[in-house]
């Protein structure tokens, strides 16, 4: 074998203000990369109850089956549609952009009798929507996301959550990128299934997907007549893992449980309502100092995540050169339109440790720039200004 | 909420002499806290690239489809049967321990016909017992492991390879203890699926799955009837963000990503044949010294793996006090016994980074330390005097 090795890995240094991952805290960075010990380890053991203590309190629930799956958000999105549908179940899908779509998609291979309701894209569903939906489908399991990353659209859960309990099914909330950057309340709405990942607001690499399940969550898929269709994803056998008798599942990703470990310190240190409120306040100076350059929202008016801003390309920028030059100049990381948008909007995060002033005025200052090369017109200063004044104001 | 947070997480020094996680290489554990880049950065693709050419020469393959699964091992696994098996598909699984029956459990799940021919625990399958299975089953698809991690069973693979190609069926084969520290050649084999782990003979952390599929693998894949029962696992899926048309899935696990790709590097610069010789020498030593207090194989002769010894637990000698004393008076983990091996044997590995000389005589020394205070009848230091007798004859 004549080998010729690539160089170590050199990363480049980014900002990541696209939708996730999300700039990762320096704390977690180096916890990650602290000694790895053995899955059965009494001492890691212990950081899994400390873990799961954390998530709880992420998630306000008091849920005995709360925890990391081994996998990215998406695997915990399959672990929640792959538990809890059965072969024939009806699943009602409320899809206004990619990720209802990949949940319909889910409940079709879970083997569910998948009805989808659609809203266009940046939309989100009243609750009278899905009212008349429950009445026409009677579906046992309903799935819908609360923060829609492909639309940047901030979805209200209680009002549906409570209409979804009143029917007797079950419901599937989506909140990769919702939690820690605003309310998830998954006791006080009644949720039955709520996922999320790890590198949206709580600034951690990619590679876990916390979960939480309801009691009556866990007595269905507890009677289930069939297996569940995927072994590795059965949680179930999970948490004879995470439960008291540690019985053998898979071999933990021991690093990244000690990377979420102390991201979760962090979102706790600073208390949810703090973080909530800061996120809101980044979103608001962002918003002032694109409107100032004459760039809006695609999402529906006052259904904007604080943490995910999908704007409009202004007509005559071009989308490609305006993402690369921010990406080789400034190091910033910004993501592009998908599916229904793509060409057409920029999806800007400030999510966790990104939702920052600093990332904030330094984004619209090198906006500023390339569209002022690319021949847009606006006000030089008048971005920083904008945001600027919202911060002065505090 | 009054949050009472756990302190940061502080791990134990461990020597990781147990079933998996192997020890950690400190090159391994210090690329993983590099910084994280996005999924789709310029920089983070060529890395993927990269890490697909190494992971080829690993498996000794030249198949396209070769990639990372954002799992632990299990997930590799999984992928394999849940692709490869359609519902209807008649699954021959070899059964010799808790690795082929995970096999047979996956093949069920995912709708195939199951049937299983079984050895007793520490034994291999020899070819005319796969070739009568063959003539009875007529299986679509077959699987087998490699390197059973229960057992420390090592299974010859190439002649029952070369007799699964003849009828046509397709081999699904478990080489996640194997990869690294036995010799795997995917290609020579005509192997259709193998999967492996990143935490055994490649010094890596958990939360990767190498995995590669045979041309006609892939054939039988995108000609499936039904899609497949999981959405993360779709390979189909997976590749086409592998591929050059980098279209998302998910978001991959990018510290992760950093990490292999240096255990990689690591292992191609010794050099696959000096590392499977220096894992056969380091077993040899381990071998010697325990036969010299009394301590044999549970595993059948001459099929013991060099990278993970299966060892009787003597008579009298109580197996978690000695375990224990262990782990708490010299940080070492050794594995204990699973399934109809439960506590009767140890499980030792000597797998990548943690197959080193040092290791070796530092447990002999430890083992006969504790087995001295358990009333264990043998010449003190004859354990550390075999070891030594087979290094010094190099």
């Amino acid at each position: 074998m004549t080998t010729h090795l690539p160089p170590t890995v050199t990363p480049p240094i980014r900002i990541l203000m696209g939708p996730g991952p999300s700039d990762i805290h320096p704390r977690v960075l180096e916890a990650l990369g602290r000694p790895t010990v053995g899955h059965l380890d009494p001492f890691y053991l212990q950081i899994m109850d400390e873990l799961q203590g954390m998530l709880r309190e992420l998630f306000r629930t008091k849920n005995r089956m709360t925890m990391a799956i081994s996998g990215t958000g998406s695997a915990g999105q399959e672990a929640t549609v792959l538990n809890l549908v059965e072969p024939g179940d009806r699943v009602l899908v409320c899809v206004n952009g990619v990720f209802g779509m990949r949940l319909a998609d889910m409940a079709g291979r879970a083997g569910g009798e998948v009805t989808t309701i659609e809203k266009p894209w940046g939309e989100v569903f009243s609750a009278d929507e899905v009212k008349q939906a429950l009445e026409r489908v009677k579906p046992n399991v309903v799935a819908i996301v609360m923060a829609e990353t492909s639309t940047g659209a901030w979805q209200p859960i209680e009002e549906i959550a409570a209409a979804v309990r009143e029917t007797g099914a079950y419901l599937i909330v989506d909140t990769v990128t919702a939690l820690g950057g605003i309310s998830v309340e998954v006791d006080k709405w009644q949720l039955d299934a709520v996922y999320s990942g790890t590198q949206k607001c709580l600034s951690c690499p990619p590679g876990l997907a916390p979960v939480t399940f309801s009691d009556r969550a866990v007595e269905k898929i507890l009677k289930r007549k069939e297996k569940v269709r995927s072994w590795y994803l059965d949680v179930s056998l999970i948490a004879n893992y995470w439960a008291s008798d540690r019985v053998y599942h898979h071999t933990a990703p021991i690093n990244m449980t000690y990377a979420l470990h102390e991201a979760l310190r962090i979102v706790l240190e600073e208390g949810l309502d703090a973080s909530f409120a800061r996120h809101r306040k980044n979103q608001s100076a962002l918003k002032a100092g694109l409107a100032a350059v004459g760039i809006g929202y695609a999402t529906q008016a006052g259904r904007e995540l604080p943490q995910l801003n999908a704007v409009k390309i202004p007509d005559g920028v071009d989308d490609l050169t305006l993402r690369k030059a921010l990406l080789e100049r400034f190091g910033i990381e910004i993501g592009a339109g998908l599916g229904a948008f793509k060409g057409k909007v920029w999806r800007i995060g400030l999510m966790g440790y990104a939702s920052r002033e600093s990332n904030v005025l330094l984004l619209l200052a090198a906006m500023e720039q390339l569209l002022a090369e690319q021949g847009h017109k606006f006000t030089q200063g008048a971005a920083v200004a904008a945001a600027n004044k919202c911060y002065v104001s505090r």
